[in-house]
């Protein structure tokens, strides 16, 4: 039996090429097709060097027919506004598509319009979409025509906190604290991206305004069957990869670090990316860099009954590519662990 | 008149070494004294190849008979565990100091030895020195002949909610998550500090254990005449200056971002080192690097009754030798921007 | 008598930036007008906030009469080809001028058409125009009306092998390998410039085909009546601030390392900004970041008779704005290290 | 048949820790058995945390008997003067071995001795161990006991300039600027090492008195049948994996650039892990973390006769622990890129 065969578009920015540099690797799949917004075709290993001797596609201006003769899967890594356009005639056609942007993420189609600025016009679709957290929905995406491949904040927080949600343990403000690497604002020419401004220098941005904070109040909510309110304090960090998020809540009962530790434990025994820090550790961006890992680390602050919850995942990896790769893997009945390792 | 005559305990240290390099350029003092822990006597110049051209001076193991004949005023850059036991003889000579470890900050002394695990002794000396920050304690350093110079964390944190703690705004209850460079961790040979560990790295450590825990909770409950209890936690950022701290509060009553960020114009007006940023601009390390200025920005979430507070310092200007000498220039009688600016 | 008035054209850039950093705090003079291209007029406190509380004026598109109103000495921080096509104007009103740029460096126009691809229309200046390298033409800079400012990597290489050169010591061929921070490439948005692309990376860029081959063999052929013959390599370093340069040479004859570190440091013994480093020793960017020093190290390579000689710079110090302040102190009689320590 | 089964000596520094994970995913071993200088016995990942979830060996100090009981192949990431003692021992047991310490790479004792400053004793083996560079040796290696694995500096300065060499197209002077980061110097406590101490600044170091110096003339020399000089300025980059080599040799008669990239192109035809650049394009650091590639780039600088050769490894990939698995395939008879992909 042949390869399933890939095409990926948005193959230029950052989210494309941990897409290529995964399914290159990756023992099931081929890639056929490439595309991005570009000046003229061109080879994807004089864009990206590293894939020089690995991958010569042509990464060309988007030609959907050319895309579903090609491919079997798509994913798009495109800007947001873009894959709710598109979707639909590549599922007509048969195709499997995991839309790495926020275009399917929202259930209520007016926030995102509020938090995106785009009118949707795929009501049906967006119900139909499943959100490509696995730790949450993997039966569902097993079944899935189109995944919502999770934001990479929301994918650190709402791992770090949900099984308190799923128990009830906390109250329903949630403070989160998140420090992401400069992969996660794109490969985009804007002077307060360059070198020199961000590096030795670290701000916070869009304070309790980021557009992935209807996103983790849907999940949250969805998942502890209760309205969670979310402050969110997003920072540039002077790195490339990785994000590390705190988060603090308030308990609703008595908890020791040792039960919440045991009680994460038990919760993600079967998840396969999920990596629980025993009492005293706390993750670092180091140990998930390059990986489709989620480290969480747990403390009960005794006095002050509130819990701080740490994870560290890789923004391009657990937060973008490495979770999409998984999400392929689920929706083809392969083991959700290949090319991921 | 001559100049007033400088020494420096604890020269190779990045406290010590940012003190010299203000202190070179600063037109009233001449540094006359160099100590520190060192294998052999060096030129200062040698150690720190920057200061070549400027200083020649002699660094070596501590004299205080030497140091007392040849100084006016001592910096003690210190170790904890260090001050308490030359601060008296030195005092008693005469000499004004300011004392940047953590010897004489925590009134309490069974603090200290819970904290630092070192006895403190000097009972009397504890209660008369004065806490270095002068955004409270202008007046009482004027007088001092021992200041306690603030920690890095505490500066930035306390600056950040001190309007809102003075006028009886919060709760009891503060959730500071702070980030720092690694100066901050001092100029000494570990593992875990070496620059192929914390590169591309970040995480947190010391969660809620942190020894600037009682500090912070001794000044804001003086200052708010109410007690205050907070959860903290510090993180390790790779860049080498700057902390950027976020404060999470619980507002007592409603409140707009633009009447706080009035109300902290109004509070800090005389305060010749700190800046007020405007409603949706937040601080930045790169802005605060190499001065004495600590930047704060604000916003209130609305839905949620809590205020943001976000602070940035340089852990070696505000948070360490910066305050320094800013509590030199108070306790001589100076212009307070003496050599700073 | 007043302070001399001040205008930058080019005021957003990084040079630009230093400049206003540095002459905020020079003591004769004040800065009273701003320019540079730019969407609308904003206060420079917002374009750069580390300057809150310094300095408010306002930076706005170039307007020639106004800047001719307010200013007597004016620096150029512009991108090349803009500068010969205002300075004749700027002379004609009697004002001094230090071009940061390009345009006024090359005395044989030819050879800036060839280069920079301008046409330079003003012969006469170009000759007029003194070379700003101040250990080479400080008795002309005195006089002069017009100063071309060094280019940073020509003032790093220059200085690391004048002394070879005045004395006849060394062959024709040099090769010179230099590292710069990314400041160098100045505050542009392009896409190989944002951090996750310079972050951890480093290449060689228009090898043999840089710009500033011309300007170092034109001047180092002046220095050593001798035609020199330059081999290039420049690099892009992941560091905002500095530039190390190794350079290459055959020697003539025997010399030994210490006889040649007694050369350097009896040839720069009037120098006010270069050091030269002792045996064994050599230069770190690290000493001079921020400064307007240059950091020179030597050894021969017995065996091999060769020299090597590396010298360190801060691109914005000694390699653009601080060298041009020092221009500015030399051409008003001024102490020459007048604001730059 | 069973994986052929691995010990690690040396598992805890930087070559070590790479080691350890290109090992865990290659197909035809297992890791059995990981040693290293330590206090006490600990799981590899408590050490290396990103390893949690995949190996939680015990790394415990040397224990030779157990070693030869656990294991078919032993790797050598030891300090230089250890491999000498435990080398014979292994042999003896039938093991294979591959060194990445310098002991075996000299085959004159007595510049062993005058660069590493140990005594060699192992004459016989000395002569016997093939120089682990499968560019130059792959037959040699096929049939090798013990494999002497290079430098990384000699590595990337060799691939450089082997076609040129083996073509007797250079003179025997070679200039060779190399600038490496930090996992090169170890993982090692050394406060030059140290975060605040490497970041934002660079420095040249044991110029002209590397170690690696006669491990590249011995090398060179053995291939051009013609005695090379070396000049070497070694540099530290703030940064973690990478080195880049400028390579300036004099040619011995006109080349064109394109007429040496073909040569190179041919040359290198059937090496698996050397990418030649086009001509204008030169390598970077970006293009081989993480891999086990060495990018090439060349130019001819016409006018002056000269060739500089530019080459990209990661100093822990193709410079250490990337070519030790590929020494270990080309031994095995395997597939000489399998796991290195």
């Amino acid at each position: 039996m042949g390869k399933v065969k890939i095409g990926i578009m948005g193959a230029t920015g950052y989210a494309g090429e941990e897409l290529i540099r995964l399914l290159i690797n990756h023992p099931q799949v081929e890639i056929n097709y490439l595309s991005a917004k570009i000046d003229k075709p061109a080879r994807i290993d004089e864009i990206f060097p590293s894939f020089k001797g690995k991958i010569g596609l042509i990464c060309e201006e988007p030609d959907i027919e050319k895309l579903n003769r090609a491919t079997d899967v798509v994913f798009l890594a495109t800007p947001h506004g873009f894959a709710y356009k598109v979707v639909p005639e590549l599922l007509k056609k048969g195709k499997k598509v995991v839309d790495l942007s926020a275009d399917f993420r929202l259930k209520d189609s007016s926030l995102y319009k509020e938090w995106y600025h785009f009118e949707h016009k795929e009501e049906k679709l967006l119900q139909e979409a499943v959100y490509g957290l696995p730790e949450i929905y993997a039966e569902e995406i097993k079944k899935a025509r189109l995944v919502a491949n999770p934001g990479c904040y929301p994918t650190g927080a709402i791992l770090a906190v949900l099984p308190l949600v799923k128990n009830n343990l906390i109250e329903e403000k949630l403070i989160i604290d998140a420090k992401s690497g400069t992969t996660g604002a794109g490969r985009n020419a804007r002077t307060e991206l360059i070198f020199s401004e961000v590096n030795e220098s670290m701000r916070a941005y869009k304070v309790n305004e980021h557009q992935h904070i209807p996103e983790m109040e849907q999940e949250l909510s969805f998942a502890g069957k209760q309205e969670f309110k979310i402050i969110f304090v997003p920072q540039l960090l002077p790195l490339n990869r990785g994000i590390l998020t705190c988060v603090y809540a308030e308990l609703k009962k008595d908890c020791s670090t040792e039960g919440l530790i045991s009680l994460y434990k038990e919760f993600y025994k079967h998840a396969s990316f999920v990596r629980i820090m025993e009492k005293g550790v706390y993750p670092q961006l180091k140990a998930v860099q390059g990986t489709n890992y989620c480290d969480i680390g747990l403390v009960v602050a005794e006095r002050k009954e509130m819990v701080i919850a740490i994870s560290a995942i890789d923004n391009l990896g657990k937060g973008a590519a490495g979770q999409a790769v998984q999400n392929l893997n689920i929706m083809m009945g392969w083991e959700e662990t290949l090319g991921l390792r």
